[in-house]
């Protein structure tokens, strides 16, 4: 008995760290002092580069959006989605990233695969500014399905002490800001993948009505990153006084989290127009509104909360990034909860 | 339709937050700036604690260790095994945990099975005074077996830029000296179990023969922690030149890692007794001795390289922390690879 006999082959293992390495390069920053294959991965913040600097981390998955990229054969845009993901968690706190490690556990390691989602994770990393670097690929026998796995990242960004951004200033009437999002993100995938492919019987190659896509091409838009949209509204101090990046849990459960006690907010419904996409999946599943907008991000990816005298500014900060921004509501006294109207 | 239909529970996924953050808040430490909560969490050196500090980072999973703990319905130990793990990975480039995030995906959230893992992750945390400052826990219906989870961990470190340990003064002629592990680690278990669970038809209450334990307590020791021992010998610069953490690929592959060109390592097979539990499962499992040393750490789960004349001051400031440390080999000239006698 040997050990690739047990179903683990280390020198599988060994071709994917090979095909990783170049990946991984391309993302150095110069804040990187490692080699990929060292035990740690090795960062330096410049000098000066903060005064007083705080680092910021999150660790989060992709979820079921993965069922669909299997069902398509699709894995270059995974990785993509997850770093988009972490940077959005950390920039919402007023934080640039710096670096990111991923965990890849599957069944049976096939390198081909491996290669196209880290192939995302680097592309994603690049469009970010942020290092890859180092991460885990684990082969797990009897875990994860044939042609399976699953996919984890974790960010670490800094922010100056000082900029940080966390909503303790918000106070009713300040004004709501929000930015599209480029479809369900990475939230809400067990619900829209039993409405398309359980209750409709879709397939990914379908045509999604409504949408004028297919299936896979609408599920598996990337999620993308605000960062490049924020940046310059960070870069005028106080400006920003809260970002809520809208994942799990939709704008209903999301918004709260960065308000302070007696602060809640309302929602005007009529600011944006909803894609066609949440349209559709509501309407097929018929799923109470309520639902909808606590387990999709119904068109809008991140929340801007600003002093209502700013929100002009924002608006045209915002415009100036190509962005197509909205206000959305204002803040209310209130139970840190979110009311909608209509 | 609703959320909860599809298979994600929300308020499953609150309550599980609610019992974590009790956990997570009983590992911070004075760097911690953030309430759990939030998107992601906060952390500041303390200033001059670090003259020139680099960050260090590593990420790293339990492997099917896990499938062990399955059986046995004991799940409060796996989370210390991750930690543990991943203070190793960044003690041996001399970096001492600052904090750590895990990644928990499950296809049913069950809260207590939830809190039992966290707990033993706030424990491995607390125990390397590193702050568990976040984390995913994922409800994924679908990617895995009723009553089976994945877990992943991501740790950052500091060192002093002027401490960094990599090996690259390594040279031909210095000592190599290993300190034991307390049972496979989190490495080698695919093998391990297809021998003790489908060669043998053991039962995870059946005792091992040759060990004394059950098979669960011998296959779920929990992976050690190096960090209290390491710590003294890294306060004298220069006496440690490098560190590897025998993890998956064992001696063989691990060791090698740290060589600069031109080193490679010689190991005396009799510099220390192999541990009974590893002597079984090569015996029973009749796996060839080349494949045991790629596959299990055999009885060595750190290994110190340091000049040949500092041996005897390393060995001695290890026994002062209660530690039983091996003179295993040394280095020689080489191709960056292990030799072993006999």
């Amino acid at each position: 008995m040997d050990y690739k006999s047990s179903g683990v082959d280390i020198d599988a293992g060994h071709e994917v760290v090979r095909r990783i390495k170049g990946l991984a390069r391309s993302t150095f920053t110069p804040g990187v002092l490692s080699e990929i294959g060292s035990f740690g991965g090795l960062f330096r913040l410049a000098p000066g580069e903060f005064a007083d600097p705080v680092m910021v981390a999150s660790a989060d998955g992709v979820g079921t959006k993965l069922k669909v990229a299997f069902l398509a054969n699709r894995h270059d845009t995974v990785g993509e989605d997850l770093v988009n993901h972490c940077v959005n968690d950390i920039l919402v706190q007023g934080a640039r990233p710096l670096f990111f490690l991923d965990y890849l556990a599957t069944g049976r390691l096939a390198p081909d695969v491996a290669e196209q989602i880290v192939a995302g994770i680097a592309r994603g990393c690049r469009d970010n500014g942020c290092a890859l670097l180092g991460g885990e690929t684990a082969e797990m026998p009897g875990f994860y399905a044939e042609g399976e796995y699953d996919l984890a990242g974790f960010i670490v960004g800094a922010v100056d002490r000082a900029r940080i951004v966390n909503g303790a200033t918000l106070e009713p009437g300040d004004a709501l800001v929000g930015l599209p999002s480029t479809g369900l993100h990475t939230n809400g995938y067990s619900l829209a993948r039993r409405i398309v492919f359980e209750r409709l019987g879709l397939k990914v190659d379908s045509v999604l009505p409504g949408t004028g896509t297919t299936v896979a091409d609408a599920l598996l838009a990337v999620h993308r990153s605000y960062l490049r949209a924020i940046e310059p509204l960070l870069a005028g101090p106080g400006l920003v006084r809260g970002l809520a990046h809208i994942t799990g849990g939709g704008i209903t459960d999301n918004l709260p989290r960065i308000f302070p006690a007696g602060v809640g907010a309302r929602i005007d419904r009529r600011a944006w127009e909803v894609p066609a996409l949440f349209q559709f999946l509501g309407e097929a599943g018929q799923v109470p509104v309520g639902d909808m907008y606590r387990s999709f991000n119904m068109g809008i990816g991140l929340i801007v909360a600003c002093r209502a005298a700013d929100a002009a500014r924002v608006v045209t900060l915002l415009e100036g990034q190509g962005e197509a921004p909205r206000v959305i509501g204002e803040l209310v006294s209130g139970e840190r909860a979110v009311s909608y109207v209509p």
